[in-house]
């Protein structure tokens, strides 16, 4: 038996944990028992599960990158696919192997010989063997009883330390096996030689007190350390992975922004945060590199994160109501549980239905706009007015609303008049436009790579050059050809403090609707007189 | 007091689990103990800290739309809003009042009588008011004292009571307060007459068994009922709601989708069953109605559901690798906890890099395609190499691939050779396109309401009837109107059996991306005999 502790953990310590600076509930440090280990290994198994998340396929040279990003997170291993599932993860799995420095590399293998001899092929030094061990899967998949199962185990793993490989076994669907088994399971595959077991919650069925039951059961009868590998099913995979550190396991599986089967598996992200926060466990996971790493995994897979993911969702430190707002200015710990620098993401304050003047005063503040408590009171109340209509209002409005109501105001009236486009193969894009601004018509015409980029050029080709389109997005359509799209631009002006507006209009024509929202957005910059 | 149980849970019984059709882990019955209440009552919050959600804002009517579907689905109390935020509150908190007729709506309050008026107002009868009682709170926020934080809580309260609100108090930030101090708290409001109390886990810092042990204690000094308010912030919501139940609270705070403050609350979803199928608790929710009611909640705030989250993601249900789906066409079991029938949503099988052969052949035989088994394992060698390269193949691909194969082809040789649009302001979008099919060139033109809709009616009036676009999807584009977007279309051919074919094009230009896309779609429907 590999020493893990020895090879795996002889490593400089990263980075960790400021406890003075982190504001998590006092009652954790009653949870804190004897049989939770002071470190705990982390398993990424983001090429492997994580890319096994449908409609993900991930290249070679996108595995590379990911695995590369993880191990300068400080990973304890990286699963970096199955290499018998094809020619290209086995080129995947050797290129991976080759490209990082600290971290193991792994692969999966079912328990048979040819697996593994495809693993070894690619020159992993690291096997994670598996095969099913409830009724269930024996019955309707495998088609085999106890001991077939149990010989298969035993034989691969001897046959996978022959060969010199540290070798991790999972009894797949650990948690629906019958516990007597699973524990002759544990005993039969230490006699041959494995060096850790790794315990998934393979269809994500338990819930974090039966794991720990669980977990303190299998600790009876294991002395190589044990892991876990939870799925999401009920959203209980991190607080399971957690559930059985505090019975003991030393290593967690997880993967990044908790892609994976189904409903995923354990996040990195929460779970290394959790362990850390709730347990104080050591961990070589440079946290700051958290949010870069979660970002360069869902371009490369194109899933993207969701806003209320907690640590690395855009909501996750944004605030906008009132009482929040107030105090997050005040303390940022009132509603934070630690700062977003920690794990490399920003904070945001969002003016909408539920700002407060708090929030106002302080948006204003950094336009350098002077406004007394009373005029805020009148800037909120019509921000209000225009929530509950289900307008919301950006920075240049706020600001115009704010002028308008302490008298610095400045009036620029802007209307499209005319506008036309035309594309085709072997045709370069062009549009024209004609734009009245102060009621003096002016009329443009430009090129593009496309008819939505020429239509834009021609805007600001009349509006001049302290007009510039800052970023252009246009909602996901899904339906016919002539759903509604969503266009929302943001154009800054330059000349004094740059100003931003934001522009957004709805239509079926994405050309037209584009021009529409790029003319809301000049009608935002310039038009403060406009009735509110 | 106004008895909760008697007024609240005196309801028909609604179709609950069938725990032979559930296989979750039978460890989790080792969870189950004594202080675990038979009933749990659901308030859900989405229309209040769901909508504090940075961004969303509900107008009245998408309230009422939203409250309607939640008592539909059955959960106990609506909190509807926060009445004295804004008049567009009130007149949504009264009209979702007065538009359900199981559930009972409620409205959130500060402990001060101007709040609780605003709430009379709009005819509520139910209160849920707050006070922060942490230090951090108190000190950052409030910059009020103990003594003066309980006194507001119990003049709230006794006013609230004198109008003949049912009242439910939080200690806001309770898993951050000190212990004596939320003790005292919960002591004084049961004096002053609360019906229920709710414990807010705030800022989401807590773990769930330090959950357990803060529970156990209020218990002790708490008659009334406890509820419970988990936040995400390190992915706990859930199993803290779990484990507060465990410990006797007959309460749990939701929103739908998980929406809420930052990382957002406990999913109603995920925690309505959890709570059935781990602790076999009995609640008035129809489940069939979760999927329904969770994709309503996303199209009227505009966050879509991340397809990896748990219940009702789009791959919560779904199975691409071999292994995966070999088990569950042998018994759904294996890989899923309980059907998707359950909760209104479908399952999915995926072909993609990770597909086996009982995929492929499943596949096939919808489609009438007799195959041998050596023949799969050609087909599945072709996908395998594909999905290596970064391809996937969608249906038509799939069945192309196979009918050469099996020599059963069919040939058409389709190609764009001409292609224009223009489109204006009063102007109507037109296009016209040439395509050489066999051969021969074949022009057609047509309008749209915007070029690409122009365009695809364009190439459809070439391609005859027995060609329909079945679904346009366009990526989300964010950057410059330069930036590259991502066109994919699903076209159908009828005539036998009908075929659908997916074609995808990336480029700058949209309405040439998407004429690329559609071409690329008849291709597949039409050249089978290409090298793959």
């Amino acid at each position: 038996m590999v020493d893990l502790r020895a090879t795996e953990q002889s490593r400089s310590p990263r980075p960790t944990l400021d406890r003075k600076r982190v504001y998590t509930s006092q009652f954790n440090a009653m949870a804190r028992v004897d049989s939770i280990p002071p470190r705990v290994m982390i398993l990424d198994t983001t090429l492997r599960d994580g890319e096994q998340t449908p409609g993900i396929a991930l290249s070679t040279d996108d595995k590379v990158r990911i695995a590369q990003a993880l191990d300068d997170l400080g990973v304890d291993v990286i699963e970096a696919g199955f290499p018998a599932a094809s020619i290209g993860e086995q080129d995947a799995a050797r290129k991976v192997a080759s490209s990082v420095s600290r971290a193991r590399v792994c692969g999966l293998a079912r328990c048979n010989r040819k697996d593994i001899d495809r693993l070894l092929d690619c020159g992993l030094d690291y096997v994670h063997t598996f095969i099913a061990t409830s009724d269930i899967h024996l019955k309707h998949k495998l088609k085999m009883d106890r001991e077939q199962v149990k010989a298969r185990a035993v034989d691969s793993i001897e046959y996978a330390k022959s060969h010199g490989l540290t070798v991790e076994f999972s009894c797949e669907d650990a948690t629906r096996t019958d516990l007597d088994f699973l524990k002759e399971m544990h005993i039969a595959v230490q006699g041959a030689g494995v060096d850790k077991i790794n315990v998934p919650d393979t269809v994500g069925t338990i819930s974090p007190p039966a794991m720990e039951y669980l977990v303190k059961e299998l600790m009876t009868v294991t002395k190589v350390p044990i892991s876990i590998h939870c799925h999401d099913d009920f959203g209980m995979a991190v607080a399971n992975s957690l559930a059985a550190v505090r019975q003991g396991a030393q290593q967690v599986h997880v993967t990044v922004n908790g892609l994976g089967e189904r409903a995923g598996n354990a996040a990195l992200e929460e779970t290394a945060l959790s362990l850390m926060a709730f347990f104080d466990i050591e961990m070589s996971v440079d946290t700051r590199k958290i949010g870069p790493t979660s970002k360069l995994v869902s371009r490369l897979t194109g899933y993207p994160i969701p806003p209320n993911k907690a640590i690395i969702g855009d909501n996750a430190f944004a605030h906008e109501s009132g009482i929040h707002v107030h105090g997050v200015l005040g303390d940022p710990s009132t509603y934070e549980a630690f700062g977003p620098e920690l794990v490399g993401v920003q904070r945001n304050i969002v003016i909408g239905k539920h700002t407060g003047a708090h929030s106002v005063k302080e948006k204003l503040s950094e336009y350098g706009v002077d406004i007394t408590d009373d005029q805020v009171a009148q800037v909120v109340d019509k921000i209000k007015k225009l929530a509950d209509s289900g307008k919301d209002v950006d920075d240049a409005e706020l600001v115009a609303l704010a002028s308008h109501i302490v008298g610095q105001q400045e009036t620029r009236n802007v209307r499209l008049k005319e506008f036309a486009v035309f594309t085709g193969i072997n045709t370069t894009p062009t549009a024209v436009v004609s734009i009245e601004v102060n009621g003096e018509k002016k009329t443009g015409t430009s090129i593009g790579i496309g008819p939505v980029d020429a239509a834009i050029n021609a805007i600001k080709s009349v509006m001049g050059n302290d007009i510039s389109l800052e970023e252009y997005r246009l909602s996901a359509i899904t339906g016919g050809s002539d759903s509604l799209c969503e266009v929302s631009v943001r154009v800054a002006r330059s000349g004094g403090r740059k100003m931003m507006s934001i522009g957004k209009a709805v239509g079926s024509d994405i050309v037209q609707t584009s021009v529409d929202a790029t003319m809301e957005a000049l009608d935002r910059l310039y038009c403060h007189k406009k009735e509110l």
